[in-house]
C-alpha cells in the first residue's frame, strides 16, 4: 500500500542519488585520470574489474594520461588534441596528437581496445611464433588492447621515443582461451648522448629486475634485434625493451611485469627531453635529424608488424596507425657522414649495438 | 717462314690498328649516346647484337641518357651525377641522380643489369602471377634488366612521374628458357590539370595503338588498379599504363612494344614540365605536395613489388632502389582538405580513377 509505495520511492530516490553521485564522480575521475572515458565504459570496467581485461584497459588509459601530462607540461604552447573512435567491427579507441608544438614535432599516444571475429589467417600474423589456433567454421572470437605512442621531437639533441604495451586473447574452437602480452619502449637518437643512453636503458632494467634478474638482458636483446633495418644494416636506434608472446609464469605476474614497464615510460624518457629541449641546434644538425627521420619512416613501413598488421586488418583506424610517422622526412641519394663525425658515431652504434648497463 | 711471319705481323697491324679505331669510335659513341659505360660492355653487346637481351640493354641506357638529357636541359643549374656500380653476385648498373636543383627536388634514372641464381621461392616472388619454376638443386639461372625512374619536381604545379621498363630471364632445371616483359608510366600531379592529365595518357595511348588497340585499355586499368593504396583508398596519382608478366604474342613484339612506351617517355612528360615549372605556389599548396609525397612513400615502402623486391634481394642496391622515395615528405595526422578545394579535386580522382582518352 501506502508504506510500500513510500519504501520503493525512497529506495528509487536513494538509488538516483547514489548513480547521480556516481556519475558525478566517474566524471571527476576521469577529468582527472583519463584523456577520455575508457572504450569499454567506466561501469561495464567497474563491474568487471577483478578481470584482467578490465585493469589492462585501466592501465592503458593510465599510462595514456601520465605520458600526455607529462609531455604537455614540457610544450605550454601546446595542447593534445583527443579523438575518440569507435570500430565499427567492435570497439574503438582514444588517440592523443600534439603536432608541431615548441618542443615536439609530432606526439602521439593512441589507445585502442578492440574485438570480434579474426579469419584463422589474419590470427597467425598477429602472432609472432605463429603458433597456429582451431577456430570454428574459421573465426575466432579475439580482444587485442594496447597504448601506442611515438614521440618525435624536433630538437634534434632530444631523442624520439616510442612505447607500446598490449594484450591479446583469442578463444579456440574447444573454447580455450589464448592469451599473452607484448610490448616494449625504445630510444631513437639523431646524435650519440652515452649519458641519455645510460639513463634511459638503466631505467628500464630497474623495471625489469624488480621482477627477474634475466628479463632485461633477454628483451634488450630481442629489441635491437626487432628494430633493425635489414636493408640498411642498421638497427632503428639505441635499443631499449622489447618483448612479445609473453604468457608464463602466469597471467597476473606477466601483468606486474607489464605495469612496471608501463610506469617506467615517463621517468626513462622526460628527464631526457628536459635535459635537451632548449639545446642550441645547427641547420646541419637538422637535416641529419630528417634523414634519421627517413629511416624510421623505412623500419615502420617496411618491417614493424604492429604498423602492417594494422595497415591489412578490416576496421582499424589508419590514421591512429599512422601517427608513428614523423611530420617531416628526408631522403638524400648517397647520403654519408664524414668518418669520426657525430653523424658517423651514432650510425656506429646503429650497426653494432651496444650494451649501456651492466 | 718470313712471308709467314710478315703476312701474321701484317694481319696483326690490322687488327691493333681496327681495335683502335673501334675503341675510339665506341668511346665516342658511349659520350655521345649514354650516361655512362653499358654493364655488359659494348663489345660483348655488338657481339651478341642480334640477341634480345643485348638489344633490351641498348634501348635501357638509350632511354636512361634521352630522359637524363630532357630533364637536364630544363634544370641547367644542376647536373646528374651518374654512378656505376657493381653486383657481387653478377651485373650491375648505372644510376644518374639530381638533388636539389632549380625545377627538380630530386630525379632518379637507374639502369641494373643483374644475373646469377635465384632461389625458387624468390623466383616465385618475382613474378606476378606466381607460376611455379622447376629448379635444378634449388636455383634457377636468371638475367634481369631494367629502367626505373621517379621525378619529383620542386614546382607543385609540376606533377612527379615514374616510368620502369624490364626484361626477364629464367632457366629451368630441363633447360626452358622462361622470359617476360614488364613495364609502365604513371604521373602523380599535387593538383589536377585536366589538359595535362590528357595530354600524358594520350601519348601513351598513342605509343600502344600502333601495337594493338586491346593494349591501352587493358594497361590503363591495369595501372590503376597497381598503384592503389588500400589502406588510404586512393590510388597513388591519376594512372597511366601498367603491365607485368607480358610474353606474348612474341619475344619480338613485345620487345618492339616496350620500345614503343619507353620512346614516348619524355614526349608525355617533357611538355608538362615545360608548361608549369615557372608557375608560381604558395606554402599552402607546397604543404599540400608534401603531403601527397608521404602518400607516395606510403605505396612504394608498403606496397611496390619492385621495391619490396630489390629491399629483399642480397647484393641489391639500396641507395638506387630508394631514389624513389622523394627529398621530402611530410605527415599530418588528420589532415583533411575542405569540400570543393582543389585539394578535395585530386582527392576525388585518386579515389575514383577517371578516362582521360576514349
Amino acid at each position: 500500500g501506502a508504506l510500500g509505495g513510500l519504501v520503493l520511492g525512497l529506495w528509487r530516490w536513494q538509488q538516483a542519488a547514489m548513480a547521480a553521485s556516481e556519475e558525478e564522480e566517474e566524471e571527476q575521475q576521469l577529468r582527472q585520470r583519463f584523456m577520455a572515458p575508457p572504450v569499454s565504459g567506466m561501469r561495464e570496467l567497474r563491474r568487471r574489474r577483478r578481470e584482467l581485461r578490465s585493469r589492462m584497459e585501466l592501465l592503458l588509459m593510465e599510462t595514456q594520461a601520465e605520458v600526455c601530462r607529462a609531455l604537455a607540461a614540457l610544450d605550454p604552447g601546446a595542447a593534445f588534441a583527443v579523438d575518440t573512435w569507435e570500430r565499427k567491427e567492435g570497439g574503438g579507441g582514444v588517440s592523443c596528437v600534439l603536432q608541431d608544438g615548441d618542443v615536439f614535432e609530432k606526439a602521439g599516444v593512441n589507445v585502442s581496445v578492440v574485438f570480434g571475429l579474426l579469419s584463422e589467417e589474419a590470427a597467425r600474423q598477429m602472432r609472432s611464433r605463429g603458433k597456429s589456433l582451431k577456430a570454428k567454421d574459421g573465426k575466432l572470437p579475439f580482444c587485442a588492447m594496447g597504448v601506442s605512442s611515438v614521440i618525435h621531437p624536433k630538437n634534434p639533441h632530444v631523442p624520439t621515443m616510442h612505447f607500446n604495451y598490449r594484450y591479446f586473447e583469442i578463444e579456440e574452437a574447444d573454447g580455450t582461451k589464448q592469451w599473452w602480452f607484448g610490448g616494449g619502449t625504445d630510444l631513437t637518437p639523431t646524435y650519440l648522448n652515452e649519458e641519455d643512453a645510460i639513463h634511459f636503458h638503466k631505467t628500464l632494467k630497474e623495471a625489469c629486475d624488480k621482477h627477474d634478474l634475466k628479463l632485461y638482458p633477454k628483451y634488450k636483446k630481442w629489441c635491437d634485434d626487432y628494430f633493425y633495418i635489414e636493408h640498411r644494416g642498421e638497427r632503428r636506434g639505441i635499443g631499449g625493451i622489447f618483448f612479445d608472446d609473453l604468457n608464463s609464469p602466469s597471467k597476473e605476474e606477466v601483468f606486474q611485469f607489464v605495469k612496471s614497464c608501463a610506469k617506467a615510460v615517463v621517468p626513462c624518457y622526460i628527464p631526457i627531453v628536459k635535459r635537451h629541449c632548449h639545446d642550441s641546434f645547427t641547420p646541419e644538425e637538422k637535416l641529419w635529424q630528417q634523414l634519421r627521420r627517413g629511416r624510421y619512416v623505412e623500419f615502420n613501413l617496411v618491417y614493424d608488424r604492429g604498423t602492417k598488421f594494422g595497415l591489412l586488418t578490416p576496421g582499424s583506424r589508419i590514421e591512429s596507425i599512422l601517427i608513428s610517422l614523423p611530420l617531416t622526412a628526408r631522403w638524400e641519394y648517397m647520403h654519408t657522414p664524414p668518418e669520426s663525425s657525430k653523424e658517423a658515431e651514432i650510425l656506429e652504434v646503429l650497426r653494432n649495438p651496444k650494451d649501456w648497463v651492466h
